[in-house]
Formats: C-alpha cells, structure tokens, sequence
C-alpha cells in the first residue's frame, strides 16, 4: 500500500507571524516537522511507499524530506505540482502516474492524526472491496469549524461534501483511502474548472462510489493557523498519559513531565539519554539518603520524585516523536530496577549509620524484594496485572514507591516508610498469585 | 481429528510374571497408565475425540477409563471387539461406523512417543492431501527389533511391509494417520482371512495409497514385555532435561532428581506441593544459615543444594504426567525468587551475628539485586537470553547460585561466596543488557 502526501500548498494564514521562513510542511510539532509526521504517522500502519506531491518552495520541501530519508526509513518518490495555486485536486491528480492502478491512501501533510486511525480505515477498507473510504468525525469535535469541509451523511451514507455547504452533520478528518477511481472523477471536475479535492469527491458520492468511516473523536486535527498548532501541540501532549499509569502518574507526575516533554522535545536528547539522567537522579538521591541528617534526607526525597517525573520523560519524548524501541523499554526498567535497590540501599545505610540496629536492614531487605517482586511478577505476565482486575489491588507500583519514599523522608521517618513499602508490595506480589490464578481460569491465557 | 486407539489385546508377554492383575492398557509407566499416557499424548497435539477399541477384559477397561475421563478432559467412545483374538485389522475396522468418513490417527495403546511426533506427522499429512501416512524409524533406534513391523523404503516410497520380511530398512512406529481407504484395504484382507493390520497396509502400499513420515529418532517405544516397560522408563526420565539447564542442573542436579521423580511420581504428590516442598527447605536452609556457626553452615548448605534438586522435580512430575500449567511454572518462579532473598538474608544474619560489619550487609543487598536482575532480565525477554548466545555468557543461573552457596558454606567463606555472587550476576546482568541489542538487531524480535 502506498500514501500520496499533499505538501504543495502555501498555508497562507499558518506563516502570518514571524515565522516566514519555513514552507508549512516544514513547521515543527512537538520535535518533528509536520511533513516527518504525516510520513511516520502512516509508517506505523505498515505503510512504506510514499509519493510525496509538491509545490509552493518545493526544492526546500525535497530537500529537507530526502536529508531525513534515512531516519523515516521508508521509500519516497517526490512529483512536483507547478500548479499548485489553482487546488488540491490538481495535487492529487499528479501522483497518478507514479500509482499506476494501485488503490492508495491520500493524506494532508497539515493533518496530524492519532495513528490508530489510519490502522482501523485500512482494515475496514479491505472488508469494504473496491469502494474509496473517507475519515470523518462530528463537527464538534473540530477545532476550526468555519474551515473545515463539511459532509451531509444521511443513515451513515454521504450525501454532499464542500466547505459551504449549509446543512450538514460530519465533517472530513483529512484521511482518505482511494481507489482509481478518484482520478476519473478528478479528470472529469477539472475538465470543468473545478479544481479542489472536494469537487471530485461530490462526483464519487453522486457515482455512489464513496463510503465514510468515522473516527470516533480520535485525536485529529487540521493545522491551519498557529492557534490550531497550539491546539494540536496540547492535545498530544495530554494523549501520553498511558492506561496503565498510576495514580501518582496520573495525577502528580505527568503533568508536570508533560510540560518538561513539550520544552526538551526539540532538543537532541534521545529517550535513552533522559532514561540515563533519571538514573543518575535516583542515585544522587540515594547519596543524600546516605548522608542521613535530615537536611539532606528532604533533598534525597525531592530527588526521588523528580527522578521518577523524569522517568516519565523518556516514553513520552519517545512515543511523540515515533522513537519507541522495544530495548529502550528494557534498558528502562532494568535501569529502574537497580535505581530501585540503591534508593533502599541508600536509606538503609544513612539511618543505620545515624541509629544503628539491625532491624532497618531486615526491613529494607523486605522492601527490596517486595519492589522487585511487584516488576517481576509483571514482566512474567507482560502487563496483565496492570490491564486487569484494577478495583481491588494495591495501588504500590513505582509511581506510589518513590512518591512513598519522598514522603517518609520528609516526615524523617525512614524505618516506617521502609516497612510500609515492604508491606504494601509483599502483599500485592500474594494477592497477584491467587488472582492470577481466577484470570488464568476466566481467560485461558 | 479423531484418534482411535487400540486397546483390544491382552498382552500376553508383559503380563508373563507377577502382575497378571491388570489388562495390559491399564499397566502403570511413570504415574500414568499405558492408555491414560496415549490419550495425553494425543491431547497434546490438539486431539480431544478418542475412539478406544477394547476387547480382552474390556469392561475393566472401560470402567477404569471413564473414571479417568474427567481428569483427562477429552471425549470418548468405546467400541467393543469381541473377535480381538483374531488380529488388531479386525479391532480398526470396528472403529469404522463411529467414524464415519473422517480422516483419523491410529493409535496403539501399548505405544508411548514423543507427542511432538504425532503433531509434526498432522501437519505433514495436512500437506500431503489425502493419502495415509505411517510413521517409520530406522531399526537400529527399535529396543525389540525381533517382534518390530518391517518396512522396506525406496527413495522414501514404501515397497513391503510385515513382521517377517526379510529384506528391510525402516520399522513402523505405531502412529498412523488414517483416510477411510484403510478401511476398504481391511475389508479386502479380512475377506481372504488375513487380519493384521499390516496386511491392510500392504494393500494401501499395492495401491500407492501410503506415504511414510520419518521420526528421526525422537522417542517412541512399543511397550511388549517387563524388559521394554524399564527401557521407556528410563529413556523417558533421561528427556526430562531442559535444553535451558544450566550446567550444575545438567550433570549434577538431574541425575539426582530423575531418581528421585521416578520414585515419587507413583504418588499423589501435585507439582505445586513439590514446588512448596523445595521452597520450605530452602527457608530451612536459611534458618541454618542464620545459626551462623560452621556445623549449622554446613547442614544449610546441603539444604540449598537439595533444594535446587527438588527445584528440578516439580517440572519433571509435571512433565512425566501432562500436569504442565503456566500457573504452576509462574507459582514455581515467585517462590524460587523469595526462597533466594531468604537464603542470602540468612546468610547474611549469621555472619553479621558473629563478626559485625556493615560490609556484609552491602555485599549482600548486591548479591539479592544480581539475583534478581538475573531471573528479571529472563522474565523481561522471555526465555530469549537462555536460547541464544550460549557461548560467551556467564553461568549463573539459579542451579549454580545455590551450587555456589553450598561451596561457600562447605569451605565458610560467606563473604568472598556473596562478593562473588554479586559480580558475577551483575557483570552477566550488563552484558546481557549489551547483547540484548545485537540480538534484537540480528533476529528483530
């Protein structure tokens, strides 16, 4: 399967403002430019051929997209629309040649879409046979409305689609899966002046040759103006929660790692390198928790939340900029493990050191292993405790340890802390071996 | 896909000796009888439709069976052959009305085998369409080449079939996928007063109708006589190795708890009570340890090491009578982790009691992270640092961490024993972390 990207218009009204000296599909989001993440965006749908269609400032577009060819890692063809003022459709019309007869997948290089979408409009086109299939959503999940091309559906058929159009229940989300026949219709609509995608599309509606698919109020969003880049750039920031986060994550940690993301993602940090700071961070705390007076015990607890915030960092920096590698993961949480068992080490020897006594060692011992049992027993299910059964567990996973850890030390009571956490997860690693047990039985894992 | 299993005969030679109490499908090999352990293994490779021919005591037969039918968890019909006195031709045509004109596997109830035969010779004679495939071995991997059936191969073609012929190269081994051209070539046979089996095989070979299925000597073994019985017993206790052992679990700790399986797999012990078992002596081990003098030392240290071979029998019970549960592997693992955090806190409690130090205590918390590190790493990529680059790894896993302990107790060096522990696992816990991203490079897992 291949894409056709349109990356030939000017966007007018996103470079009124100071920033005139880049072409639109070069505008940055979030560490990318919008053209990288359209391209990455259907990457991750399984698409590796692209026809790139340009036009306005066109050898830089070329140019910037074939200097990062080798990071996308997909192949590029690039067809140059000249006349790229008079409409979309023309744009469109000149990937024909390099389509053959090929059914495509048609996206705007100003749309920045959740790529689940693009994923579930493939599989539904398939089941669908030689129909084209549009992406579309309810007006009020639209940020511009005004500019939006709006669609009347009558019982989930498509009755009528342009900007103007007064009566009107959907509007068109940019995503577009195409059969050959669009090039008939576009041929025929220019044949008489008229000259945008929209045109074209009203002649497969009228040939009953268009379906749609709606997106459900997935993430998409059409970048036009700077107030809808600041739009798009909020909302993706705030998808990076993850289902499986914490109640400390949720409601402390991410939002203040959202914001650190959103300033470090243009910057050439890769995940790993902020996976390295956040342990470096764990085991600063950890010297301050040896040094053991309270003064220092309060800096070593700030330390241990920040570096569990910063910890955050490296997904989300990750999964924005498409940079998710399945041995970032790991090195992640092996990392993690041992910044672990040097925060408890670190306890353990700055309260001895100042009290003495066995019993903090007996304890953080406990706290050790009940740390690592809570990582183990999940990596021996790949995540199933975090999926399943949330009501009655306890909440104890790495977000509440730190979060924990922090606490204890500001209230200078290490011991109570330690054996807190030493309770919490023994327990939970107990009550995951008799749950797992119903899961198994209910779920034939 | 259905299974009919002959279970008809009475067995003449194995019950030649003491044991004339029981009908020969009910003779015990390893915990299970002959027919419950052809079920099982036929269970294994997706058949859950059982066809049992019974004829010599049949009704003890049939009542011992269904009493088993709700532990076996598959579907069963009976089907009586009083003539089994005639040959085992006569016992698979009676199957034929039950069967209607599926295509089945022929199983022979005093036959044990290596179930991954019966699921490679399925998806063999899937792509072989539809003719029937016999399972054939060459004759020096026969135990008694004597009374084995004799197949003559050309090019891979089956030409002559029989117990007496003379000129041969390969033997039958019991397993047969069936179309229902086996039962016309039987009805041919048995009309000129031939009953065999093989004497319908010779006529499905006459008619090219048969194909063999070499087993390249995996495990198979046509249970005849007392002498046979003892020879599948070993060979089956000798492929309880895992190819993961490591090296103590291979040339020690198996050829200890092999024996010791044997012994107790006759009993009702489950392998979750095995697990338990080894997992409170380790906690005794550990309690000994905490004693701290050398006598007690040394008593812990034996207890470690039987543990570790105990460790080994609750797989090998579970492997010997199909009991094998994820459940029960995952129970087995969180066990094995908190059996070694105890071993190495007692471990550390006794030293500590006699000579103070901190030292032991922080070497000790390293030797408890490595450990970990070593299982969590495993668990993160499933098995994936066992199955590859064997070579150049470090081996230190669970068989020679409880080897190692037992040494260091033997010769009361608790201290170097832990200091070696926890480098040798952490230096294997980072170079794994290293080669972990060449294999995920090499093979893209």
């Amino acid at each position: 399967m291949k894409a056709v990207i349109l990356a030939a218009g000017k966007g007018e009204r996103l470079s009124q403002g100071e920033d005139k000296s880049k072409p639109k599909p070069l505008t940055p989001l979030l560490g990318l430019s919008l053209i990288e993440r359209a391209i990455l965006s259907a990457k991750e749908s399984g698409i590796h051929d692209f026809v790139v269609v340009v036009g306005y400032r066109s050898e830089e577009v070329v140019k910037y997209v074939e200097e990062k060819q080798k990071r996308l890692g997909v192949n590029l063809d690039f067809v140059e629309n000249e006349e790229w003022k008079k409409g979309n459709g023309v744009s469109v019309l000149k990937a024909r040649e390099t389509l053959k007869d090929e059914n495509f997948v048609l996206l705007m290089c100003d749309h920045v879409f959740d790529s689940s979408i693009l994923k579930e409009l493939l599989e539904y086109a398939k089941k669908r046979g030689d129909k084209c299939v549009l992406c579309v959503d309810k007006p009020e999940n639209v940020f511009d409305l005004e500019d939006a091309t709006k669609i009347l559906l009558e019982r989930n058929k498509p009755e009528a689609i342009g900007k103007g159009i007064k009566n009107y229940n959907a509007v068109d989300c940019g995503l577009f899966y195409c059969t050959p026949a669009i090039f008939n219709a576009l041929v025929e609509e220019i044949g008489k002046g008229k000259y945008e995608l929209s045109d074209a599309v009203q002649c497969l509606i009228d040939s009953d040759n268009l379906e749609v698919f709606d997106v459900h109020g997935r993430f998409w969003c059409d970048i036009d103006t700077k107030e809808s880049l600041e739009y798009a750039k909020n909302k993706m920031l705030k998808s990076l929660e993850k289902p499986t986060d914490g109640i400390i994550s949720r409601y402390i940690n991410r939002k203040v790692s959202r914001r650190i993301t959103a300033r470090i993602v243009n910057r050439n940090l890769t995940p790993t390198q902020i996976t390295i700071i956040s342990f470096l961070m764990a085991l600063a705390s950890a010297t301050f928790f040896f040094l053991g007076e309270y003064k220092y015990l309060v800096i070593g607890g700030l330390l241990a939340q920040a570096s569990s915030i910063i910890d955050g960092c490296d997904g989300e920096v990750a999964r924005v900029k498409f940079l998710t590698t399945d041995y970032g993961a790991f090195v992640d949480s092996i990392l993690d493990r041992y910044a672990d068992g040097m925060l408890i080490l670190g306890l353990i020897l700055g309260y001895w050191l100042l009290n003495g006594g066995i019993s903090v060692w007996i304890i953080g011992l406990f706290a050790v292993l009940g740390s690592f049992m809570m990582s183990y027993t999940n990596a021996r299910y790949e995540g199933v405790f975090e999926k399943t059964g949330g009501g009655r567990r306890i909440p104890v996973r790495r977000d509440m340890r730190l979060f924990i850890i922090m606490i204890g030390a500001f209230m200078n009571q290490v011991l109570g802390m330690m054996l807190l956490l030493a309770i919490l997860t023994n327990t939970e690693v107990v009550r995951r071996v008799f749950s797992i047990k119903r899961i198994i039985t209910k779920k034939k894992l």
